[in-house]
């Protein structure tokens, strides 16, 4: 064999991606700001006037069902003097958003509809004030998976990206529409406050090298985890429930019915999937778990995860705690590994990066992916 | 009629005025530090060896009443090794002001009178040790309407343009003299901790085009207020009191006598002026209200209140609670609306600012004013 | 006598070497990162296996003794992926430091000897892997005195110069062996949480001019500190105890037998060692202070402090309160007065800083010091 062997061991990203300000500003231009970000449940924003503030990056967005039932996102700036329409998490209001400080009101589809002396307004040609352009900043706005993803860039990439690279993922472009995400209703939903920069808890969850150390739950499901290989590295395998277990729970006991659309060779297994640039998905036979990160700062990441099962379920009030138990577990193990990993970022030891095992070469894609989004502003 | 209209909405500044640290470090120094700032009450310094430490821009001062009578500022800081005098927020002393560091000594008039071993001390020309090079800093002060205004120039402006700018916003050169502020007493006081850029709080005290929506009992009190017209943009003007109303009070019951010194025109009137750059007055027939804002950073401001009434009232321990509850309110509405717009100062939807109704367009005057003042500096 | 007079008043440095994030950041590259830094007690990690995690500089560095009984340092970050092996301050392993993320396992002596799936591993040229090449990050260790001191230079500057210094400030190569430092033992130890640049800590250390005004029971047992004269200018000599003095206690009550190896000359003295950049060596016939400085940020340095006895006192446990006490009563006295002039460093009244009078004139040796070490930086 004369070929030359691969090397064992690829460098990672040097510790300042991991701190930096100027990096993280570049990641919420050029990332968060400028990708599909998923931004709440759909289901949360079920009704006519129901509204919820998100943060995308550096902007507050404001998201509101109109009354024609269509889901809509606005920079959450009063026009006029700039305060925010919406400062409480979420709410409901009728037929308008109106403004407390001089009640500028706005339409839920954004038009300026009132305001104090407005009516007699001109603009310098004389004519009406246009109410569109007076009207709340529009978002771009998607719904999949039963999630509103908003994209914050003046012409937005098509969302069709988003599902291709998922699809390609998983190696089948219908695997993730047969578990219906979108008509499940969420029955467990745990924020974690990880003191740890984003990329790091991507990358723990694109690897599987850990599992062994740190997950003995996860492990005890899935035997083939204790070997070190990431399910992502294997393109749409997954991983498989052990012999003897009944359901993806903390203890392998039985979950639930599974998932009705789900086809022969998804039962039993356990699928995960990074929708970049801040989404994780588990899938398993009878229920999804799904993570949004809010990036706060470099080293500080909010993470909203979802456990969601069938309206039977949900509706029924069953026990959802087996299950909701064993990947609780699994993140506060992830968060608490990311989170002591976060301080070394800034070593000198780390100065250029730490190594890649073979079970981790995949993630020198993601770093790539990085450097190569951040290339224009760094 | 060919002559163009008048833009309708005119432009605010932009949002990095409220949230930029460059933009706030040039207001410190050429804003705060250069101008005649509004330091405390005169009163609250009123007996020989008084003394009171008051943050001004970057610095520390202290403000104490010299045997002599005099009120002298100083920088709040020891000569020799640089210890503050003056930790604790005030107090009082005998002749001296005693740094605890190494016992340097100085008089109440900033002489360094006392030091170990200073008494043999010469310099490098053999001659003693200049006791006023060595003493304390000394910084400009003038007493004006009852309370002390210092300067940090190296040349002070003269104070006389504050008083004729004043006068000039009143329309009328005797118009405030006629309440005899400085003789008035400290009925009450309130300090708030504003979540917001001083500049807001400017912006919200100068345009009345909010009252309607956030202000009922000031609107009851002053019905022309619903209108939205601001009276600062009514020179000399003033407001009325309503037909029903007896008095500038939450409920709009009587206050007390008129202050004696007022006019006919001047009763039944509420008058609002801005003193650049921290100050607001407001003069109804029977008390003064003043606040003096300490700008602390960008996104925070301290401000503090004084309802100011005759000896009478505030001897007798008459109970003021209803006039105070009245601005009490206006300033808790007030600070609220601020602190939901400073959020939105960072957002793309307000990088070039907001806008101004015609109600408003004497803002932009403010606006110039803030841009002439950091041009050299930005 | 022709010859000029030398100023009686020297000037210190200016406030920004005391405030500034970048003068800071020299600091730690040039002066806490570059000489020798006391880290820790030695005895504090007497058995195999036990370690501690210090911030030195910006460093992380663990501390662990080997199975050989060697005391080593280094780099406290896994050379995997980066997480920190040791988060708890201190504790005991039998022959391994384990990372918990990945399970990477390095032996005491930094040898990485086992990871998940590495036996396999071969480098590019088809080699195992070098298990000293991916082993710990060795730091230069050394002991003296009873302290581990570590140096993160990549060249360390001879150790023989930190102790050549200590003599040579002592007037006497042999004077601080006789105390025996290195076989005491630890009889009381108090953290500080200073909110003050370490500099000022170190220039109030170094003078006594403060002694009169700050430090009563100091004064009570050495009198002749009231003269305000540093006992650190007077090389060798020290400061001798009053006459109706026992013991350097807070009384002046008698302390324990004198340490067995001191001269008689230094029998009923006290003397003070500076060991740049961060130690204090406090000498007096029965006892030992020991100060090490944590410089945190500009204005913040934490400050740990031994009460060093025999192994007789310790052992026995007799009351060391008293002699405790007094220096403890220093130390906050001090340290009161050093955050007392922090806050003064920013002013324009020290831009150009203070002034030293002549009993605080060899400070100006330090401030050059500090000058030349940054002078490539700043």
């Amino acid at each position: 064999m004369t070929a030359k062997l691969a090397p064992a061991l690829l460098s990672t990203l040097g510790g300042r991606y991991y701190t930096s300000a100027e990096v993280f500003a570049a990641e919420q231009e050029h990332i968060f700001e400028a990708m599909w970000f998923c931004a709440a449940r759909s289901a949360d924003l079920a009704d006519p006037g129901r509204f919820k503030k998100v943060q995308v990056g550096r902007e507050s967005v404001l998201l509101v069902r109109g009354r024609d039932g269509v889901l809509r996102a606005f920079l959450n700036v009063c026009r006029h003097r700039g305060a925010q329409l919406c400062v409480e998490g979420e709410g409901e209001v009728k037929r308008t958003l109106r403004c407390p400080y001089h009640s500028w009101t706005y339409a839920l589809d954004g038009r300026l509809v009132a305001a104090p002396n407005i009516g007699t307004l001109t603009d310098d040609e004389g004519a009406p004030i246009d109410r569109y352009r007076y009207g709340l900043v529009p978002v771009a706005l998607t719904e999949w998976l039963g999630y509103a993803w908003v994209c914050l860039a003046d012409t937005p990439p098509p969302f069709e990206d988003v599902m291709a690279e998922t699809a390609r993922t998983l190696g089948d472009p219908e695997a993730v529409d047969r578990y219906g995400i979108g008509a499940l209703d969420v029955g467990h939903r745990v924020v974690y406050d990880v003191a740890a920069n984003w990329k790091l808890i991507v990358e723990n969850f694109m690897e599987c090298y850990h599992c062994s150390t740190i997950h003995p739950e996860l492990v005890g499901v899935l035997p083939e985890f204790a070997r070190g290989v990431a399910a992502q590295a294997n393109i749409g395998l997954g991983a498989q429930f052990g012999s003897g277990v009944a359901g993806f729970t903390v203890d392998g006991g039985a979950g639930f019915d599974r998932l009705p659309g789900i086809s022969e060779e998804q039962d039993r297994r356990y699928y995960a999937i990074t929708v970049k640039p801040t989404v994780f998905l588990n899938l398993v036979p009878d229920h999804v778990i799904f993570h949004r990160m809010y990036p706060v700062a470099p080293d500080r990441t909010v993470v909203e995860c979802d456990w969601l099962y069938t309206g039977d379920v949900v509706g029924s009030a069953r026990d959802v705690s087996n299950s909701v138990e064993l990947f609780h577990r699994v993140n506060l193990q992830d968060f608490e590994a990311c989170e002591r990993t976060q301080p070394a970022m800034s070593s000198r030891a780390y100065r250029d990066g730490g190594v890649l095992v073979p079970a981790e070469h995949h993630l020198a894609e993601f770093h790539s992916w990085v450097v190569s989004r951040l290339a224009a502003a760094l």
